[in-house]
């Protein structure tokens, strides 16, 4: 009856549920009578190769559920894209372990590791299938609805902004906050979660999917702060020029030859030097959100997690009943529902390997805003947001002084 | 019996509670029988000069709760630190208000102008009185055991290096978190509630109250990696060499004379240079915690939220009673508890006024790291952390393959 192994694996940049989608796979491949063991590969792909290999079985149950809730990867992450070659060898590593089905949680690098992959064990005629599931804070994965990982960053996102505008308002200036997101503005976008008034901040926000300006940027604040007397402004660390070229990125490529965007303040610093050079405003403050946005703990939203972990199930599921060769689990929203509800199914590799899915047009307005549409979209992902209150400004003046007594 | 209105004013960055201390300080004034106007200051004294100001009883009770619950300064805050002759000023200004009670909720800059206020009254035979509240996620005000704001922001920063050390275990390489903290290490040194197993980080902690040496710094975590394979750093904003020159500040000073070292990642940036210039390192990212610090949405210590209420409400309640001309509130710990316990005490406002209170020296551990009485010091105050769990790696080799069939 134990007839086979299986291995898991995961990839790319961590987020906040990545564990919740290991543990939603391990816990059913787990109960499964067929497999024997089940099998977690240190650092991806790279520890197939190197052989850093840990038997999962060997986790307790309720050490799972809290690994489950921890941000970061558990097995440890990598930024390796395997070519064709190394994907025959991946194969016969596995091939060598037993292993009958791979399951790799990444993003859209890592969807297209799991195909290439799946095309050399088809072409070398191995007993070996791969299966994708999704994750990523960037949410720029095709054929999802939205991504695991995606709603909590955008919680994190949302509760920052709130905190900022707040803070902005006690003592005016400008304010921007650089959000993560190399080529699409899901991230950037959620800011707009934090306007609960109708001279709330995010007053501009700049994705990815439009070029951007520094000039129109200094004339958009400048034009912000007249309105207002204060400017908070979201940008995506992924902004470009007319001519595609990132604003002021380090040039640092990461071994997929991504620009190093993250891990750096020089983009907000850069934007908040043109504003106090060229309008002369004192006080522009910059923030980098940053790592925090994909791993602070505490910041979880529960739709996300519960997705995440059925996606994980979902992919073990389909590959336990044999009746596909690989694949990727998608998250589908459910149409007319009242109450939001989604559910998972399963797509080819190709259609979510390599190419990323930006920000839709119809969430985008003009060249600094997000349409009103967003935020109804966002908001059943990332549960109730905490409160925050303004005081009702009633002016008050002194009843007029006494008039002195007349001479006459 | 109405027979004097009171005035209440916030100063300084604000933080997550600081509305608590100003609905502490209000719902007390509204509930005495003696005072008329429950007036507040827009933007401190800024407004008091301005004539900005607002009625703060048309504000109800439901909305109130919502405002002590929210980041930011409801009242707009400010960083004007006004001479001995505005003081007089500001005095002659509150007289024609008919305010008896003047409320500074602040940190040591704030208790300074609350301090020249009430001498400026005294010195014209004024009945009026200045209280200070205290309020700085930088803990560093004479007289308190801690400062409500602290808590908050070192539950934020606790809840950061939770993150971030699952995020840096995953991919490995430098992080290095930039805290905030001018003068004083105890938001940077609140990153060690992080450290839940023996390799865990923060690995280094770099605070104001040590001498900073670039190149010690270079060498520490070049053992840490050597160690660890990977290294998290925590580094205050304030840091500075031995002849006391900040280490990378942007040199753009504030309205008090200090430097300007939040709001731009300048010094993550050179740090992480450093590191990848001088020991060849490929992954060191740095992220400048920046102003979520103290504004984020939804990360909130309770015993921080209940400490910064009665703060507030101690300073009304002293100004009712008319037993004292004047004073500023204090945190003190109580002493022989099993459990926490904490209360407010009245002291004199030059004994909170102008100069900060460092990490205290029995917390400081080498020139690296904090000694781990903090943690226990610390523990009570930010309350339950998020949990974490990490997988036991129990390493898996394939059986061996069969032998071939001897020859013999």
């Amino acid at each position: 009856m134990k007839s086979f192994n299986v291995m898991i694996g995961q990839s790319g940049g961590p987020t906040a549920v990545i564990n919740q989608s290991l543990w939603g796979a391990v816990s059913t491949l787990m109960e499964a009578g067929q497999v024997r063991e089940v099998l977690g590969a240190r650092h991806g792909v790279d520890g197939v190769l190197a052989g850093d290999i840990v038997d999962l079985r060997a986790t307790g149950r309720r050490r799972w559920k809290s690994v489950a809730r921890t941000p970061g990867a558990a097995l440890g992450s990598v930024r390796h894209k395997p070519g064709a070659e190394e994907c025959a060898r991946l194969v016969e590593r596995l091939e060598s372990f037993d292993v009958r089905h791979f399951f790799y949680i990444g993003g859209n690098d890592s969807a297209e590791t799991a195909h290439l992959m799946n095309e050399a064990a088809r072409a070398a005629g191995k007993d070996l299938r791969v299966w994708h599931v999704p994750k990523t804070i960037d949410n720029d994965l095709r054929a999802n609805d939205h991504c695991p990982g995606y709603p909590s960053a955008a919680r994190f996102v949302a509760c920052a902004f709130l905190g900022d505008e707040e803070d902005n308002r006690s003592l005016s200036g400008v304010k921007i906050d650089v959000v993560m997101g190399r080529d699409a503005g899901w991230l950037t976008a959620a800011s707009v979660l934090a306007r609960r008034a109708p001279d709330a901040g995010p007053h501009l926000v700049y994705v990815p999917e439009r070029s951007f300006s520094l000039d129109a940027f200094v004339a958009d604040v400048d034009a912000v702060v007249k309105k207002h007397g204060r400017c908070v402004v979201a940008v995506s660390e992924g902004v470009r020029d007319d001519k595609g070229r990132p604003i002021g990125a380090s040039g640092e490529k990461d071994s997929h030859g991504n620009l190093q965007l993250s891990g750096s303040g020089f983009l907000g610093d850069h934007l908040a030097a043109a504003l106090k050079s060229r309008l002369g405003l004192k006080r522009v403050r910059a923030d980098t959100l940053g790592y925090l946005q994909r791993s602070f703990a505490g910041c979880v939203s529960e739709v996300d997690a519960q997705e995440a972990f059925e996606a994980g199930a979902a992919a073990a599921q389909a590959a336990l009943k044999g009746r596909r060769d690989g694949g990727s689990v998608a998250i589908v929203r459910r149409a007319g529902k009242k109450r939001y509800a989604s559910e998972c199914k399963l797509v080819e590799l190709t259609q979510v390997a390599k190419v990323t899915r930006p920000l839709e047009l119809r969430f985008l307005a003009g060249s600094n805003d997000i349409d009103p549409s967003f935020a109804e979209w966002l908001e059943p992902l990332v549960g109730e947001l905490p409160e925050t209150g303004r005081l009702l400004h009633k002016s008050w003046t002194p009843k007029a002084a006494r008039p002195l007594p007349s001479k006459a």
